[in-house]
C-alpha cells in the first residue's frame, strides 16, 4: 500500500516487489528494438539495390546533397534553440526535465534524418527498379517507406521506455514524496509522480518543437520550389515537369525529401508521442488524486476492483506503451506481408489490405492486453473508437480530394469557368469538407468521454495513432515514387519508366489521404488530452494542491478567487478563447507568405538564369541548381522563425500576463480554429491539386486548355494550404498545449494586476 | 417594494406611482418619431430632385422594377417562413411572443424596403446632380443614405418602445407573478419579467431572421450579377464596366440596391436590436435574481445605493433605449451638419467630421444620462469603450484594405507574379488581418467585464452601435454613388459625370470600411451578450428556477446532474464547441457556391444572348435584361434557403438532442469561428478588390496588363467573401444565439438518452 494522495508529508517506503508491474516495460522495449533493427535491415536492403545509370547516380547525388545540406542547416538552428530552451528548463525546473526535453528533440530530429536518408537512397533505386518492372519499383519504394515508418514508431516508443528507465524513481508510487524548490519567487512543489508528469511532458515538448521546425521549414522549402519551378517552367517556358533544363528541378526534388519525408516523419513521431504522453500524464494525476471524488469517478471507468493501488497503477501507467507496442508489432507484421507478398497485380488492394491487417491486429492486441490486465474493456473500446474514427475521417479526406468521387470531378469541370470561380469553388469545397470529419470528431469525443471521461479521450487519440508505423510507411513511399519519377524524366529514361513511377505515385496519393485523416483527427484528440492534462495540473495544483474539486475542461472558471473575492475569470477565459482562435489564422498567413515570398525570389533567379544563359534552354549547358537550392533553403530557414516563435511565445505570454484560466481558454480557442482550418486547407488544396491532375488526364480539354490554365492557378493557391499550412497547424496546437503543460507552474493563477 | 425574487407565489401589488420611471420611455419614443419623420422628409427631398434625361429615367425604371420584383419575391418567401415560425411560437409559448416576433420581422423588412426605395430614387438623381456639380451629386446621394440611416435607427427604437408599451404588464416589477402552462409535456413556468425577456428576444429573433434572408439572398444576387457581368463583359468581350450592351448590367445595378442597400439596412437594424435586447434581457434577469450573490455582484457594478428596487429597475431597464435614443439624436444632428454644411471641397473630411460629431455627442449624451440617473458612470465607460473599440477595429479594416496603406499596395505589386500567388497572398493578408481586431476585441471584453461583468459586455456592444443612424447613412451613400455611376455610363453621359460619381464612390469606400469594423465588432459583442443571456436563462432557470449559483459563460459545466449522478457534461460542451466552430465554415461554403453557381448560369445566358443576336454587341438592339434579372433573382432566392435553414435548424437540433450545455458550447464555438472568418473574408476580399482598383489607376502596368488580369481573378475570389460571406456571418451568429435564447426552455438540460 502506498501512502494516500492527500498525505503530502515527506514519506518513503520500501517498494513491494510483487506490486511492481514495471517489468511490463519489457514488451514495448523489445518491440521498439525489433522495429529499429528491421528499419536498419530495410535500409540495408534498399542500399543493396542498383542505382542505375551514371546520370541517375549524379542526380541522386545532387538531391541527397541538397537535402542533407538543408536538413543539417535546419538542425543547426534547431540545436541552438533546443539547447537554450533545455537550459531554461534546467534552471526553472529540474535537470531531469531538461534531459527528457533534449531526448525528445534528438529523437524527433533523428526520425527526420533517418527517413530522409532512406528516401534519398530509395529514389533512384526505385527508378532503376521501374526500368525492370513495376513490381521491382514497388519493392524498393515501399522498403524505403518502411524504414521511416518503423523508425518513427521504434524511436518514439524506445524514447519513452528510456525516460521511464532513466528516471524510474519519478514514476514509482512507492517513493511518493514532495520536493520543493524556490526560484524567482515561484514555489515549485511537486509530488514525485507529478514531477514525472513534467519530465515526460518535456520529452513530448522536445519532439513537438523539432517537428514544428521540420514541418514549417520543410513545408516552405518544398512548396516554394514546386511553385516556382511550375510558374516559370510550365507556364512561361512551356517545358514539362521535372525537365532537367529547369534550374529549380533539383530543388523541387529536394523539397519532396525534406518536406514530405523529413517533415512528415518528425510530425507523426510528435503526434504519436503527444497522444501517448497525455494518457501517461493523466494516469499519474489519477493516481496522485485517486481519493478525490471526481478522480474516483474516472478511475471507476477503468473497472479495477479496489481502485488504483501501486500494482494496478503500473498496469495503467504502462498500458499505453504496451498498446502502441502491440500496434507497432502489428504494423511490422503487415509491412512484412506487403513487402513479401508475391503478387504485384493489385498494389492498391495490397496496401489497403496491409493497413487493414495492421488495424485489426492492433485491435486484437489491445483486446488481449485489456483482457489479461486488471483493467476492464473500456480502454479497448476507446482504442477501437480511435481506429474507427481515424479511418472514417480518412475516408472523407479521400472523398473530398480524390478524382474518383464527385466533389473533385465537379471542381475540375468548374475550372472551365476560369480561375476566379474555380479557386472560390475550391475554397468552398474545403470549407464544406469540414462537416463530416467534425461530426465524427464530436461523436468520438462524446463516445470516448462516456467510456472513460477525459482519460478516454486521450486513449482514443492514442488508438488512432497506435499503428503509426504502418501509416507512415504507406505515406512515405508516395514521395519516394514522386522523386523516382523526377529522376526518370531528368535522366531521360524511356517513358514507360515514368509511367510506372506515376502509377506508383497515384496509388500513394489515395493511401496518403487516409494518413492525413489520421493526422488531423489524432491532432485534435491528442490536443484535447494535453489540454485536459494542463487543466488538471495547472488549475488542480493551483487552487490548492489537489483540491477536492479538480476543475476540468469546460468547467474552467469558478467565479471566486481562492480568497473569496469576486473575480473576472469569465472575461479572461473568453478573451483567451477569442485570441486563441486567432493564432492559427496568423500562423497560417505567415506560412503562406513564407512560401510565396520564397517562391518569388526563386522565380526571379530561374528567369535570370534562363535569360543570362540561353544554352540552358537549348540543353547544351547545365543550369545552376545549387543557387536555386540555396535560395530555397535560405527562404525555408528564414521564414520558419516567426511562425515557430509565435507557437512558442504566445502560450507563454498569455500565461504570464493573464494567468492560467486565460491560457486554458486560449488553448481551447486555438484547437477549435486549428481543426477547422487544417481540414479546410488540407482538403481545399488536395482537391485543387487533383482537379488539375484530372484535367491533365485529358478531361475538360486536357493539358493546355483554358480549364488547365485555371487549374494551375488553383493548384498554386492550394499547394501551400495542403502541404505547408494544414500539417503545420496540427503540430501548432499540440506544441502550444504541451508548452502550457510544461510551464504551467510558472504562470499566475489569475492576472497579477487588477481584479 | 416589490416581492423578493425567491418568492414565486402568485402575488400582485398595486404599483407605487412614484417608483415607476417608465415615463423615461418618452425620450427614445420621441427621438424615434423624429428620426422617422426626418427620414420621410429626406426621402421627399430626394424625390423632388430632377431625374435627368429620358434614357436615365428609363434605366432608373428598370433598376427600380428589378429591385422591387426581387425584394417582393424575397418578402413572400420570408412572410411564409415568418408566419409559420410565429405560429409555432404562439403554440409553444404565448401569443405575445408571436406578436413581438412578427413586429421585429416586419420592421426589419420595412427597413430593407425603405432603404432600397430611397436608393433607387436617389441613383439617377445623383447622376443628374453630377451633371451639374460634385456638390449637387453629394447632396442627393447623402440624402438617400440618410433616409436609410434614420429609418434603421428610428424603426428599431420605435419597435422596442412599442413592445414595452404593448406588453407593459410583462415589464412591470409590481406585477411580478408566475404563469404556468403545460404543452407536450414541457412545463413553462415564467415569472412575468422572464416572460418579458422571452417576448423581447422574439422581437430580436424576427429582426435577425429577416436580416439573414436579406443579407444572404441579396448578397448572392449582387455578387453573382457582378461576377458574371465582369467575366463575360470585361474578360471575354472586352467591354467596360456598366456598358449598356452587357445584358447583365441592369442586374448588376439591381444587385447594388438589394444587396448593399437593402441587405445592409436589415443587417444593421438586426445588430442594433440584438445589442439592445441583450442588455434588456440581462437587466430583467438581474432584477429577478437580485438577491442571488452572483447577481448582486453584477448589480454592485451599477453603483446603485440600496441595489435594485422597482424604481432603479426602471432606470436600468430603459437605460439602453435612452442611450441609443441619444445616439440617434446625435446622429440626426451630425446628418444635418453634413447635409447643410456649405463647403463641398473636402467631402471625406466632412463625412469623417460628421461621424466624429455623432460619436462624441453620443458619448456626451450617455454621460449626462448616467450622471442624472441613479446609476454610476460604469455604463458610460462601457459605452465609451464600445465606441473606441469600434473605431479602432474600423481603422484596421481600413488599414488592411485601403490602397493608401502598405498591405493592399504590396498585394497589388504581387499581382505581377500571376493570379495563383496573388490569391494566396490575398488570403494570407486576410488571415493576418485578424490579429489587431481580435486583440482589440479581447481587450475590450476584459475591460467591459471589469466595468460591469457580462452586463458590461452587452453595454459595450450597444455602445458600438449606438450611433448606427450615422454609420448606415455613410455606408449607404456609397452604393447609391456606385449606381449613379452605372447610370452615367449606361446613359452615355459625358465622362466628367462618371468621374464625379466615381470620386463620390471612392470616398464612400473609405467610410464604409469603418462601418464594417463596427459591424464585426458589434456582432461579436452582441453575440456574447446574447450567449450570456442564454446561459442565464437556460442554465439558470433549468438547474432549479434561479439557483443561488447562476452559471455563466466560461463556467458552464458542473460535473454533476441535479440528482447527483456524475454526468459527461464536459463531453457535450466540447462536442458542442467543435461542431459550433464548424457551422460557419459550411455556411460560408454554401454562400460561395450560391454565388458561383448563380454566376455560372448567368454567364451562360449572357454568352447565349451575345451569340444569338450579334446586334446586341454592335449596339443596334437592346439585350434582354429581364432574363438576366430573373435568373439572378431565382439563384438568390433558391440558394439562400439551405444556409438560412442551417442557421435556424442547427441550434434547434443541438439543443433538442444534446441539451442546453451542448448548445452553450455550440454557440461559443460558432462565435469563435465566425469572428475570425468574418474578418478574414471581409479584409481579404476588400484588399483584393482594392488591389485591382489600384492597378486600374495605372500602377504596375495598369488596365490590360498581366497584373490587371491577375487582380481580376483575385477580385472574383474576393468579392463573394467580402460582400456575401463576411456580412452574413455576422448575422448567423446572432441569429443562432437568439434562437437558442428564445427556445431554450424546450430543450432538455442534459441529453435525454445515455448518462
Amino acid at each position: 500500500m502506498g501512502p494516500e494522495a492527500g498525505n503530502f508529508d515527506r514519506c518513503k517506503q520500501k517498494r513491494g516487489a510483487n506490486n511492481n508491474m514495471s517489468y511490463l516495460l519489457v514488451i514495448p522495449g523489445a518491440i521498439s528494438v525489433l522495429a529499429l533493427i528491421s528499419a536498419y535491415a530495410f535500409n540495408r536492403s534498399v542500399v543493396r539495390h542498383p542505382q542505375g545509370t551514371d546520370r541517375m547516380k549524379e542526380l541522386q547525388g545532387h538531391i541527397r546533397a541538397g537535402a542533407f545540406t538543408f536538413m543539417l542547416e535546419e538542425a543547426r538552428v534547431m540545436a541552438i534553440t533546443v539547447l537554450l530552451i533545455g537550459g531554461l528548463l534546467w534552471i526553472l525546473f529540474y535537470w531531469e526535465v531538461a534531459v527528457a526535453f533534449w531526448l525528445g528533440s534528438f529523437l524527433s530530429m533523428a526520425a527526420g534524418f533517418i527517413g530522409m536518408n532512406a528516401a534519398t537512397h530509395a529514389n533512384a533505386r526505385t527508378t532503376e527498379g521501374a526500368r525492370k518492372s513495376f513490381k521491382d519499383a514497388l519493392a524498393v519504394a515501399f522498403s524505403g517507406g518502411s524504414v521511416m515508418g518503423l523508425s518513427v514508431a521504434g524511436l518514439a516508443v524506445a524514447g519513452l521506455v528510456l525516460v521511464f528507465i532513466m528516471f524510474h524513481w519519478l514514476y514509482d508510487p512507492a517513493t511518493l514524496h514532495i520536493q520543493t524548490r524556490h526560484l524567482f519567487g515561484i514555489q515549485g512543489a511537486a509530488v514525485n509522480l507529478i514531477k514525472g508528469a513534467l519530465v515526460i511532458s518535456a520529452y513530448s515538448m522536445g519532439a513537438s518543437l523539432v517537428a514544428l521546425f521540420d514541418r514549417v521549414g520543410g513545408g516552405i522549402y518544398t512548396k516554394a520550389a514546386d511553385t516556382a519551378a511550375d510558374l516559370v517552367g510550365k507556364i512561361e517556358m512551356h517545358i514539362p515537369e521535372d525537365d532537367p533544363r529547369n534550374p529549380a528541378t533539383i530543388a523541387d526534388n529536394v523539397g519532396d525529401n525534406v518536406g514530405d519525408v523529413g517533415g512528415l516523419g518528425a510530425d507523426l513521431l510528435e503526434s504519436f508521442v503527444g497522444a501517448i504522453i497525455s494518457v501517461i500524464v493523466m494516469s499519474l494525476y489519477l493516481y496522485v488524486g485517486r481519493n478525490n471524488p471526481q478522480m474516483k469517478n474516472i478511475v471507476n471507468t477503468l473497472g479495477i476492483s479496489g481502485g488504483l493501488n501501486p500494482s494496478t497503477y503500473w498496469w495503467l501507467l504502462i498500458s499505453p506503451l504496451v498498446i502502441v507496442g502491440g500496434g507497432t508489432f502489428s504494423s511490422w507484421l503487415a509491412i512484412l506481408y506487403i513487402r513479401f507478398t508475391g503478387k504485384a497485380s493489385n498494389v492498391e488492394g495490397i496496401l489497403m489490405r496491409g493497413t487493414r491487417i495492421a488495424a485489426v491486429l492492433t485491435a486484437v492486441a489491445t483486446f488481449l492486453f485489456c483482457w489479461f490486465s486488471p483493467l476492464n474493456l473500456n480502454i479497448f473500446y476507446e482504442v477501437l473508437l480511435g481506429l474507427i474514427a481515424g479511418v472514417a475521417i480518412g475516408f472523407f479526406s479521400e472523398y473530398y480530394t480524390s478524382t474518383t468521387y464527385k466533389p473533385t470531378r465537379e471542381l475540375s469541370k468548374i475550372n472551365q469557368d476560369g480561375p476566379g470561380i474555380s479557386v472560390a469553388e475550391g475554397m468552398a469545397l474545403g470549407m464544406l469538407s469540414t462537416f463530416w470529419p467534425v461530426l465524427i470528431l464530436a461523436a468520438a469525443t462524446i463516445g470516448a468521454y462516456l467510456f472513460g471521461n477525459l482519460l478516454g479521450v486521450a486513449f482514443t487519440a492514442m488508438g488512432m495513432l497506435s499503428f503509426v508505423a504502418m501509416t507512415v510507411s504507406v505515406d512515405t513511399y508516395g514521395p519516394i515514387a514522386d522523386n523516382a519519377g523526377g529522376i526518370a524524366t531528368m535522366a531521360e529514361l524511356p517513358p514507360e519508366v515514368r509511367e510506372r513511377t506515376d502509377k506508383l505515385d497515384a496509388i500513394g496519393n489515395t493511401t496518403a489521404a487516409i494518413g492525413k485523416g489520421f493526422a488531423i483527427g489524432s491532432a485534435a484528440f491528442a490536443t484535447l488530452g494535453l489540454i485536459a492534462s494542463y487543466m488538471w495540473s495547472a488549475i488542480g495544483k493551483a487552487t490548492a494542491v489537489l483540491p477536492p474539486q479538480l476543475p476540468i475542461v469546460g468547467q474552467i472558471a469558478p467565479n471566486l478567487s481562492p480568497n473569496g473575492h469576486p473575480i473576472a475569470v469569465g472575461a479572461y477565459v473568453l478573451a483567451g478563447l477569442i485570441v486563441g482562435a486567432m493564432v492559427p489564422y496568423v500562423f497560417s498567413a505567415l506560412l503562406i507568405r513564407g512560401v510565396s515570398h520564397t517562391a518569388g525570389l526563386l522565380v526571379e533567379e530561374i528567369r535570370r538564369q534562363f535569360k543570362a544563359n540561353p544554352k540552358i534552354m537549348s540543353g547544351e549547358e547545365q543550369a545552376d541548381f545549387n543557387r536555386c537550392i540555396s535560395i530555397t533553403a535560405h527562404g525555408g530557414l528564414h521564414k520558419m522563425m516567426l511562425p515557430a516563435g509565435i507557437a512558442v511565445a504566445t502560450p507563454f505570454i498569455i500565461g504570464l500576463i493573464f494567468g492560467r484560466y486565460a491560457l486554458g481558454g486560449f488553448l481551447v480557442g486555438g484547437l477549435l480554429s486549428a481543426i477547422q482550418l487544417a481540414i479546410f486547407c488540407g482538403n481545399a488544396g488536395g482537391a485543387m491539386d487533383n482537379a488539375k491532375k484530372y484535367i491533365e488526364e485529358g478531361n475538360f480539354g486536357g493539358k493546355g486548355s483554358e480549364a488547365h490554365e485555371a487549374s494551375i492557378v488553383g493548384d498554386t493557391v492550394g499547394d501551400p494550404l495542403k502541404d505547408t499550412v494544414g500539417p503545420s497547424l496540427d503540430i501548432l496546437i499540440k506544441l502550444m498545449s504541451v508548452i502550457a503543460l510544461v510551464f504551467a507552474s510558472l504562470f499566475p493563477i489569475f492576472p497579477r494586476w487588477g481584479i
